[in-house]
């Protein structure tokens, strides 16, 4: 499957306002790729899939589970739209050819994050917070954020995350915690 | 020494504001304590001490850890206002006999909160935030709902203290997160 087939394959898949905002994410990461010295073809792909399992059912996301091995965490169960990310990379992998771990990653992670991201997987993480369609408090701020300090706008938006989490009284992921209390402590450090 | 004269010399050892803030939490403990079915008697003891060490420089902070044994942890180092409650607990253990272990760990864990905490210790976890001078956004839904449902409202006490860690961009306690997982999770079982 070359790239232009699997953009396609991709968008089909996905309902209308989910695939622009795949594309707008997409269009984020290439160009904080481009900002930070990132492979953007990387930056691309992990993007175009980063929502792949977003609009499955609970039972579906169960399915891929055990069709890859995959054991839903207590809180994955509890909050089935942290598992997203865990199947998204599951079926990069077994049903779109994705072998780079780096990809996987930065799918895997997109969600909650986790403690010492790589580039590419805080790239994911920012493009779909600041893509061009996303509206919040503050956005503008992370937007150009992300462009100046990168590290900065993970701490904005892991936050943001936590702020989100709380307001709705749904379980923190350790991931987020662990990603957020890093960045906080690497900022501490510099 | 007598309840009258540990009063007096907690106190005497607070500077105004404090010493206000401290009787005030003690008032809104006691009215916890009476709606809840808990011990008013402990209450007020632990309300009295809770903030015995709060004025303590960090150098006092880590002489009072030397003399009771404690080992401040990174985040403790980090974030020294978190290291008052157990110097607290230390202090009132030592220099004031409380040898009760609940009242002592409602001193130990009132600003973090941990798992698990128990009905006194949500009751000075909950007093400190509500009582009469404290002002902040929603701190009456707070006050409404620390009188009817108290495992509700530490739900939005820790919810109020992780939003005002993130937005300070200081670490996020372990034990605050593990308490408000706890509670969520609690929730949504009962």
């Amino acid at each position: 499957m070359n790239t232009s087939e699997m953009r396609n394959l991709i968008l089909s898949t996905l309902s209308p306002p989910r695939a622009e905002h795949v594309l707008l994410t997409e269009k984020a990461a290439v160009a904080l790729c481009e900002r930070w010295g990132e492979d953007a073809q990387k930056g691309s792909t992990a993007a175009l899939l980063h929502d792949i399992t977003k609009e499955k059912s609970l039972d579906e996301h169960m399915e891929i589970c055990k069709k890859y091995g995959l054991t839903p965490t207590d809180i994955e169960m509890r909050e089935p739209k942290t598992l997203h990310q865990r199947t998204g990379g599951a079926v990069a992998n077994n049903e779109f050819g994705i072998k780079d771990e780096d990809i996987l990653s930065a799918i895997k992670y997109h969600t909650t994050g986790r403690e010492g991201m790589s580039l590419l997987e805080k790239i994911i993480f920012i493009a779909d917070y600041i893509e061009d369609s996303r509206d919040f408090k503050r956005v503008d701020e992370l937007r150009e954020t992300a462009f100046r300090d990168i590290d900065e706008a993970m701490i904005l938006g892991l936050a943001h995350t936590i702020k989100k989490i709380t307001k709705k009284k749904k379980m923190l992921h350790v991931n987020t915690v662990n990603a957020y209390n890093y960045h906080i402590n690497k900022r501490g450090t510099d």
